[in-house]
C-alpha cells in the first residue's frame, strides 16, 4: 500500500466498510496487505496488486469525505483536468438510468472536461428531479470554482438506489475536495469502490507522434455487472491530445472488445459510465482520425487499458473464485460468437460446475443451443484448458479427464468452442458462481 | 404415498437416489411423508402433496427399471394410449435438442399417439447418430408390440448430456414395461423424475357437450428451467375427444402463459417437451374449434392442469426457499409484460434479495431497465405483497416497510411491478437463489 493518504479509513459495520477493511487496517497498522491472513479473509482470490502509476500531466487527483454512509472513510473523488483536455464517453443501456447517466451522456457529446467527481455509496439512482438536482448542484458549485461551464464537469454516483444524493453533504464534501491535497491513483481507485474488495488500475504507453504518451486508468465493480454495454465505473486519463470525435470513436470500439465482453452476473447497472479523458500535455500533434501518425499506437494502447481494468472487475466479481475465459469460434459472425460467449459467460449451470471444478460441457453444449445464434449440434466442439472434450457433435472417443481435471483445479480457467459453421470469434470473461456470491447478495440489506 | 409400487426404490449414493431417498425410505418403512423429519431433508420447502388423480380411460402406465444409472429405482415409464389417440406438443428452442425433441416434433405433426416412453438417468442429448439409433430401436419395438406405426410412439429422455442412451438396457427396460402391471399416477411421476426432489401431478375436470371429461398431468424439473418454449417433461392425458389441430392450439396457447412463464435459472434444456394426449374415450363429440361445444371448457381446464403443473416445477427449483410472482402491468403489451416479468424473474440480484427476505426494490428498478423493452423510470411503481414501496419513480414519502418485511419472511412472496405507459400484463413464476442451488450444481460431477 502506499503511504501518501489523505483521509482515515476507519472501520465500521457496514457493508462498503467491511470490504474495505482490508485497506483500513493496512492503514492504521502500516503492515504489508500481503502479510497479513486476517486482512485478507474479504479480498478477492483473484485480486492483483496496484499497479505502479506515474502521474499524468494535467491530471490532478483528490478525494475527501462526504459522509454519503456512516463509514469514516473518503467517499468522494474529484479529478481537476487542465484546459483544453477532451473527453469521451460510454454508458449503460439500461433505460432506469441514473440522472448522472443522462446529463454525463449529453455532456460527453460536446468533448470538454474540466473536472470529474465520483460520489461512492449512493447512487441516486431512481431518485427523479431531486436527484437530478444534486448533481446538477455539484456541476455548478465545481464550475464556479475553475471558472468553466457546468457542463466540463462530469459526476458519477454509485451506490444504493433510490435514496436521493444529499445535497448538503455533496456541497461540503466538495468543498473538502477542492481544498484538500493532491493524492495518487490508488487513493483515487479506492475512494471509487464500494463494494469492491481491491483497488484496480492500469496503465500502459504508447509513442505517438514522437511523443511517449501515458494512459491511467481506474475502475470500480463487483456486482451487477453484465455486457452490452459499458458496465461500471471506469476512468481512463491520457496526457495524449487528441479530439473528442476520435477519442470517442477509440473508446467505443475499445469498448465493443472488452466492458461488453465481461459479466459477473448478467445484471445490468443503471448507472455504469466509462469515461476518457485527454488532457493533450504530452505535445503530439493532436490526434484526429486513424490517418494522424500515431493513431494506431493511442487506440491499441487504449484498448489495452480498457482490457486490464475490464478483467480487474471480473477479477472481483461478487464470490469469485476462478476467472474464466470463453473463447468462441466458428460462429456465423464476431457477434453472434460473442452472444453465444456470453450465454455460456451468463449460464448458472456453467458456473457453477466450474466452480465445482467440474469438466461438465453438457452443460456448455446446453448453453450454447439457449443462446438464440446459429449452431448445429453436430458440428459442435467443446474444450476446457485447451483440450477437446467433444468435437463434431461427440463425446470424444479417447477423452482424458486427467488434464482436464488438473485445469479446472487452477484459478485460470479457458472453455474452448467451435461452433463449426464460419469464421466468427469472440472471448468473453467471467467469473464462476459460489456461495460467496449467494451470500454477500441475500444478506445484504438495502 | 399410495401403496402399490411396483418396483421397489432403494436408497443409492448417486444425486438422483439422493433426492429420492425420501421416497424410498417411505417405502421401506411405509410411513407418511410428512411426519417424519429425516425423510424431509432434501424435499423442497415448496413441495405439495401429490393429488388423488383417477384413472384416464384408455390411458394404462406401468414402470421399469432399465438401469440407466446405478440406482435401483424405476427410471423408465411406458403409457399405453388407446386407438386413435390425439397429440400434441411443445418442446424446447434450444437448437442443440435431442434426438427425441427432433423426432417428437415430426411425430406430433402426425398427430396420433399410441404409447410414451420416458427414460430417466440419461437425456440421450448431444449424442449424435447413435443417441438417435436408441431412440429409433425404442420405437420400433414398441410399435411392434402394439402393431402400430413406430412414429405413434414418443419418447422422451432426461438425465445426463453427452452419453448416448445404451440400447441394450433400454431394450431390457422397454421389455419389463410391457409385461409389468398397471400402477398409478404418482409411480409414474416419480419414475420420470430425476433430481426432483417431490412427485408432481395436477388434475381437472370440465364439462363437454354434456360429457365430463378429466385432464391428469405429471411433470418432472427442478434445474435446466427456463422459459421461451415448454420447459421440463411434462404429460397431460385426457379423455375427451379433441382433433389433433385443436388440441395443439390449445396446448400451444396454454403454454404461453404457463411453461413459458416460469424460470428457475434462466438455463434451457436441450430435452425439455410437454406432450398432450386425449384418447377420446369420455364420449363426447370430437372438438375440432373453438365453435365445438365445450371447446372452451375444455381449453380452460388443460390450461389450468399446465398452469398448475408449471407452478410445481417452480416449487421444486433448485434450492428454492421462496416461490415468486411477479405480476407486471402497465407495459405496452402483454409479451413485453412478460419479458419484463422474466428479466426480474432471471435476475440473480433480484433473487438473491428475495432469498434475503430484503425488499430491495432498487434490484427491480435495475431488472426493469435491463430488459430491453419500453419503461419510463418516472412512471415506474415497485410492491411487494400488494404494498407499493416505490410510485412514479420516486420512494414512497410515506412507505412502511413492517407489513412488507413481514410478507417477505413467508415462503409465497408477490413482487408487483406498473410500468405505467400502458395495458399490457403478465404474471411470471420462479423462487428464490439460495446457497442450496450453489450445492446442488457446484458438488454435483457429470
Amino acid at each position: 500500500m502506499r503511504n501518501h493518504r489523505p483521509c482515515a479509513l476507519l472501520a465500521h459495520a457496514d457493508r462498503g466498510a467491511r470490504k474495505f477493511s482490508f485497506w483500513t487496517v493496512s492503514h492504521v497498522f502500516q503492515t504489508s496487505l500481503t502479510h497479513d491472513e486476517t486482512m485478507m479473509t474479504d479480498t478477492s482470490p483473484l485480486a492483483l496488486p496496484f499497479p505502479d502509476m506515474p502521474a499524468i500531466d494535467g491530471v490532478t487527483l483528490r478525494v475527501a469525505r462526504a459522509g454519503y454512509k456512516d463509514w469514516g472513510r473518503c467517499d468522494l473523488t474529484y479529478a481537476e483536468l487542465a484546459e483544453g483536455t477532451a473527453v469521451a464517453g460510454v454508458f449503460t443501456q439500461n433505460v432506469c438510468c441514473s440522472s448522472e447517466v443522462e446529463l454525463g451522456r449529453e455532456q460527453a457529446r460536446l468533448g470538454k472536461a474540466r473536472a470529474l467527481v465520483v460520489n461512492a455509496g449512493n447512487s441516486n439512482a431512481f431518485t427523479g428531479y431531486r436527484g437530478r438536482e444534486a448533481v446538477e448542484q455539484i456541476m455548478a458549485q465545481v464550475a464556479s470554482h475553475l471558472h468553466c461551464e457546468p457542463s466540463e464537469v462530469f459526476v458519477s454516483s454509485t451506490g444504493v438506489i433510490g435514496v436521493p444524493l444529499p445535497r448538503d453533504k455533496a456541497q461540503a464534501g466538495v468543498a473538502a475536495a477542492l481544498d484538500a491535497a493532491p493524492c495518487g491513483w490508488q487513493d483515487a481507485a479506492e475512494t471509487i469502490g464500494t463494494t469492491d474488495t481491491f483497488a484496480k488500475g492500469a496503465m500502459a504507453t504508447a509513442v505517438v507522434d514522437g511523443s511517449t504518451i501515458t494512459l491511467c486508468g481506474i475502475i470500480k465493480g463487483s456486482g451487477m455487472i453484465a455486457p452490452d454495454m459499458a458496465t461500471m465505473l471506469g476512468y481512463v486519463f491520457t496526457d495524449a491530445a487528441v479530439e473528442p470525435a476520435f477519442l470517442q470513436e477509440c473508446l467505443s470500439s475499445a469498448n465493443v472488445a472488452t466492458f461488453s465482453c465481461i459479466t459477473v452476473d448478467s445484471d445490468t447497472s443503471t448507472s455504469d459510465t466509462v469515461l476518457a479523458f485527454a488532457t493533450g500535455k504530452a505535445g503530439n500533434a493532436p490526434l484526429a482520425s486513424f490517418d494522424s501518425p500515431g493513431a494506431d499506437a493511442f487506440a491499441a494502447a487504449l484498448a489495452d487499458v480498457c482490457r486490464q481494468l475490464a478483467h480487474l472487475v471480473v477479477r472481483d466479481g461478487e464470490g469469485a473464485s476462478k476467472f474464466i475465459e470463453v473463447r468462441v469460434s466458428g460462429a456465423v459472425s464476431d457477434e453472434s460468437a460473442r452472444r453465444i460467449g456470453l450465454a455460456i459467460a451468463n449460464s448458472p449451470l456453467v458456473k457453477t460446475a466450474i466452480a465445482g471444478e467440474d469438466a461438465n460441457w453438457g452443460r456448455v453444449v446446453m448453453a450454447v443451443g439457449k443462446a438464440g445464434e446459429p449452431a448445429d449440434r453436430d458440428r459442435l466442439s467443446i474444450g476446457f484448458g485447451g483440450v477437446w472434450a467433444a468435437r463434431d457433435g461427440l463425446p470424444l472417443a479417447d477423452y482424458d479427464e486427467a488434464p482436464v481435471a488438473q485445469h479446472l483445479k487452477g484459478k485460470e480457467i479457458g472453455v474452448e468452442v467451435d461452433i463449426g459453421l464460419g469464421e466468427g470469434a469472440a472471448t468473453v470473461w467471467t467469473c464462476d458462481l459460489t456461495h460467496g456470491y449467494i451470500s454477500i447478495n441475500a444478506d445484504y440489506r438495502s
